[in-house]
């Protein structure tokens, strides 16, 4: 007995999922290796694309197949049920914006950009502020058209991690902001230097070790590819196409190396996500904070750490032959270096959640109407003052260092704290369950490790939420103790 | 007083446009980046947005646009009745074969070429020929289903060269093939030999060299890119998106740089369609053998010429060390060497034409019937030896050799004879019309041939067919006589 409707949806699901993947192909192109010039047009055929997929999954009859597909009898904890329950959550959100505020939003996000760029380049958040003042304004009549318990960031976070609300993550930073200060107050400050590393590191030998690193953690190169950008990232590109983008700085290694790893930890991913599943939710990546667990783990927890180094010290140094400066504990110092700093996507380990925190306060405070745009500077300044015990310099390296908000995308951040939180989780569950771990990884045996978060983590696509996802892969939902305790055992231990 | 057919035909011309461009850009990743295991799906992608274009072009209510276009009063010789001509031209082809037709033709493309690849390979036309056999079958069909009055190949290179017969094709060539197999009966034996220039050059000087020429001649990088591939070509991917690809051979600089040129060519037109008709035939190139002109004309009217090196020695020599050890002269003779060869798209500018009159004779008598595909191989090798004296040594380098005809482009051959013809004549009309254009291009100056280029073909897009384009550039539709005073004139006087 099959269910047409199911059927239906399923064809339909395939078709807006390749309407995307094409969008992804003119993403990338557009991050790579588009001509300047051809910026405005690239937009329209994205916009096209987007209103397309947009239309396709709003259609009434969507609704009619969700309803059938609801009445007919699939296992309770089917993937066909799962299918069902997450096409009906996409389907409610998306029917719920106004086509009219779709396009809107759309062209405010595009102009605000613009505005950012600008502001950021010339260190002025002024002019900014008219733009993001529209944002946040749209974004709470969309958090107001999605709906909500408590407050409006629930409608917004949602659209990046399904399930969990604004009071959680409040908890989590707040349980680990704790934990942090005290951690960094423990470190002893006899620490190396900031440009204890540098040195001159040819972009060709960067390049043969990170593609040799990536090959070695699992990257399939003959279904990806690495390229260089300014911002670096990670995208799917349809079955057997998940590209990566890196960025070279002669003097620094770590830069292409750890973005590297990070970006194969994305990749890895949704490289092990179900291809006979592709365009339907269970062949699809869950959420922003099991995607950051992904690369969070293979950044920091595998190629972070001493055991790396000694492996790799005699691999790296022919490629780039000023490593041979250091010892192997004089390197894994280096890249260890713990110390407050301005800039989020450049802090190591510790610190780093204590940016995702101050951005979360501001962001919660616009959004509930506690905050003005206007005010947003100084309440930036004074608040990463008391959390990192330095003064920011200017907006450039303060309030305007990211895109996320002008981008439309507030909400956003938590998700790299979940991502930690959750890397931590799952290399504790993993070294328990997986005998011998931590040899096979110092033997460069990364196998073991990527089955088990194969098995785990990458087949299930979204057929779990993902609180029930960590919970079958660790006994627990997201929990703070596990990245607390790795922290003050790496950096204290 | 408005047109609403018309206003209707246009907002549809620009989606199908939209739509074809978003395929270019995935074509272009496909030929240069594209991981292998990606390409099934690519072809889906592909698949999918050309049905989408073919299905918004064919719906019948185009047809209703067009017929109260056609009543509506626009002038004889305008804009608009140029584009409602090339719309009516388009809808008529499209809409005559039947859907299954065009599927069955794709999905036969599709494992011919690969068939063709492996045979190729193999140097075993037995391999493809049951592909062929049938690419020729549903050619004709199609043939049948478009109509002709003469003969099949008629309605099959109308789809290159619109307004052109088979008949006339054939005269061209045949009043080639007299004039230049007595050219080369003329042209001195103490040639240099095949491997004159041959040296090492080292790909980065390649680049450097190719790219200023590119730009010398007028090539927007900042609307354009360069990259590498197998099989070098030019491509539209949208306004202010033209790119160009070449491949590079270490031994052979002029495989890299005498590609780019031509490639230029082709995409020097492309930046000089209307940018303000974008969609609409008016601001789309015209023909293959008006594109072939372009491109032909840089290459070997402006690029393989004495002038040319006596101004780009010195420039070229620091980038590419082993040019020193010829004289300007001795370049000259090595890029202007003549002699028969094998493979078409390696053949000096004398014996092209012999290569693309084999080809049209062969292609002609599969499509009226009179060659059976089995037979072809030696039909091949007999008229090869016939009108080169050299004896074919295997299929590769015979009958396999291209590409066209696994990807069911039967009629495209004679469009690089025709943009040979329309090179010269365009050249010989330009030097009359543009004054000092001579000296000019000695010096590099070579903005005012382009301006002409652009007053006299590029920016009327489709608003002419290519023989009263060329009337009205050059006083007279396509002749084979400019040709051949060039030729005679370059490797006689």
């Amino acid at each position: 007995m099959t269910c047409p409707g199911y059927q239906k949806l399923c064809k339909r699901s395939r078709e807006v999922y390749l309407l995307r993947s094409i969008a992804g192909v003119l993403s990338w192109d557009l991050e790579t290796y588009l001509p300047s010039k051809a910026v405005p047009y690239r937009a329209d055929q994205l916009g096209y694309l987007e209103a397309k997929a947009h239309a396709l999954f709003t259609e009434p009859w969507v609704g009619d197949w969700l309803e059938e597909s609801e009445q007919f009898n699939f296992g309770q904890d089917s993937e066909q049920a799962a299918n069902v329950r997450e096409w009906r959550r996409s389907y409610n959100r998306a029917t719920k914006i106004p086509v009219s505020l779709v396009e809107e939003f759309e062209k405010t996000r595009t102009v605000a950009r613009e505005a950012w760029v600008g502001a950021r380049a010339e260190s002025r958040f002024s002019q900014f502020e008219p733009y993001l003042e529209k944002i946040v304004e749209l974004t709470r009549r969309k958090a107001d058209f999605w709906g909500f318990v408590e407050s409006p960031y629930d409608a917004l976070i949602e659209e990046y991690e399904p399930g969990i609300t604004a009071r959680e993550v409040k908890q989590i930073l707040e349980e680990l902001r704790g934990a942090l200060v005290d951690l960094l107050r423990e470190i002893p400050a006899e620490s190396v230097p900031e440009n204890f590393l540098d040195g001159h590191y040819p972009i060709p030998g960067q390049q043969a070790l990170s593609r040799e690193v990536a090959a070695a953690f699992g990257y399939d190169l003959a279904a990806g590819r690495i390229d260089t950008t300014v911002h670096p990232f990670a995208t799917n590109l349809g079955p057997f196409d998940q590209r990566i983008t890196t960025r070279y700085d002669e003097q620094r290694f770590e830069v292409c190396l750890y973005g590297i790893m990070h970006e194969t930890g994305h990749a890895l991913y949704e490289q092990g996500l179900s291809t006979s599943r592709v365009g339907l939710p269970s062949g699809e990546a869950v959420s922003l904070g099991i995607h950051e667990s992904q690369s969070r783990l293979w950044e920091n927890h595998v190629g972070r750490t001493a055991k790396f180094w000694h492996l790799w010290y005699p691999k790296a140094c022919p490629h780039l032959p000023d490593l041979g400066r250091y010892s192997v504990t004089e390197l894994v110092k280096g890249v260890q270096r713990v110390g407050p700093s301005f800039i989020r996507v450049e802090a190591d380990e510790v610190t780093y959640d204590l940016h995702v925190l101050l951005r979360f306060d501001l962001e919660l405070a616009l959004i509930e109407g506690r905050l003005k745009v206007k005010d947003l500077p100084e309440a930036w300044n004074s608040r990463f003052q008391e959390l990192f015990g330095l003064v920011v310099p200017d907006d450039r390296r303060g309030v305007l260092q990211d895109s996320h908000w002008s981008l439309g995308a507030i909400g956003y951040f938590p998700t790299y704290t979940l991502g930690n939180l959750n890397a931590a989780q799952l290399m504790f569950a993993a070294e328990k369950q997986v005998p011998g771990l931590s040899d096979q990884l110092a033997q460069g045996h990364y196998q073991p490790l990527l089955d088990w978060l194969r098995d785990n983590i990458h087949q299930h696509g979204r057929r779990y939420l993902p609180a029930e996802l960590m919970r079958r892969a660790t006994g627990q939902t997201t929990q703070t103790r596990y990245r607390i305790a790795y922290l003050r055992d790496k950096y204290l231990g």
